[in-house]
């Protein structure tokens, strides 16, 4: 096997940028996954020539992109879902969270109509059952008066894992990301139709029925987006902000 | 003004974790921007009543995800995009790369005809001259015989920029991953044909034709994607990666 690092040599990035990076092409090349625990500190600074302080600091920076997992106790592993990281667009820092929330639900019409015509021609009996399960907890979410919104997520991604493309479930939790604020801001309207609407999304997926899954999705997400244009509308465009959710 | 930041309590998050999101809480509310300098060291520390060593920690975690921006000799700086990562769904990690090509050519062949008919409707003179440009930049690097595949990606972006939404010129970057691989491993053929379909592309667009720009796009990603799978067949799905780039 042809070594799997270079020696670091001075260039642009900092040294421990470059540690991260020659530990990320370890972690590609040797196939290493999250049974995998990373070599110790000692041996990586061996092999790339470089002091343990400099492996110290790439390894961190390797932790905060969740590339790396400290597991307490157990040493430094590789990641679950190596480099997938929660808001991965920043969108936490979006001056205007109206016209974001406005924007990805123009972009979930044009998605997620397709992603449940997908689905319910590709679906397999293990997947349905996941969705109805997921369908389930966002019912007893609602039922019981508890905040739906993660699980909501989760329904939608349990669609798109249906779809059996590796990239669409991972965009779903980016373009759904206005759920959050939008659910804190509607009353027992959003919560009724929501009942209504994924109950259908599910039945016509089960049938594999792949227009009316579409056409069931496309009411569901045009209906959530006319909601909250009504309520940016009322709160006003210029406030720049939707409340959070813990006002 | 309320006061910005709550004293930090040992919660589940390590210290440097909670000092971090703290600090993200900070560039929110008070709305800082590329243009502002954090508050030292000192301040913070004196802000979240802990040691300046866990606020030390908590900048690295926000440069590492490139939230703050350290500029030499000047201190640290909010990010141009905070929060905007560079590969931000870990596909580098992807066991697969060959199915991940292919899955994204999926997403790429019912978003981007899509992104063409908006950006046909909703282009602004200004956003056209950009586009042309985009244009010409791609051609010169295909005549030049150069690698063209980063400028490619920013044509594709500079689509996304007409729609006027915030956030498709954010996914564009992320479902094109795989263009550079893919040019790699294509001859002349994809870029005769490339030079075509973006002119094509370009032109419909400018003229506002809605439906023949989305036809265009469709075609220039169908050919893509025909072409890639006709690669992956020769090459052997069971090799599990696309040659590198630099091979």
């Amino acid at each position: 096997m042809e070594p799997a690092f270079e020696n670091i040599q001075a260039k642009g990035a900092t040294l421990p940028e470059q540690a991260a990076e020659q530990i990320s092409k370890l972690i590609v090349e040797q196939h290493l996954t999250c049974e995998d625990k990373l070599p110790s500190e000692f041996e990586l600074a061996e092999m790339l020539g470089v002091g343990r302080g400099t492996i110290r600091e790439g390894v961190k920076l390797l932790v905060a992109r969740n590339v790396l997992d400290i597991r307490r106790g157990k040493g430094t592993y590789i990641a679950p879902n190596p480099g997938e990281i929660p808001d991965p667009l920043g969108f936490f820092y979006y001056p205007d969270q109206f016209r974001l929330a406005l924007d990805l639900a123009e972009i979930r019409l044009q998605m997620e109509p397709w992603v449940a015509r997908v689905a319910a021609e590709r679906a397999t009996a293990e997947d349905l059952k996941k969705l109805r399960e997921a369908c389930c907890v966002v019912e007893q979410d609602i039922v019981a008066e508890r905040d739906h919104s993660k699980n909501d997520v989760l329904f939608h991604v349990a669609i798109a894992e249906c779809t059996h493309n590796l990239v669409v479930p991972k965009l779903i939790p980016i373009i759904t990301y206005a759920i959050t604020l939008f659910v804190s801001l509607t009353q027992s309207r959003l919560k009724a139709q929501t009942l209504v609407d994924h109950r259908e999304i599910l039945d016509t997926i089960c049938d594999r029925d792949v227009e009316r899954a579409g056409a069931a999705m496309e009411r569901h997400i045009e209906y959530n987006r006319a909601l909250l244009q009504e309520i940016v509308g009322r709160l006003g465009k210029d406030k720049g902000e939707l409340p959070s959710s813990t006002d």
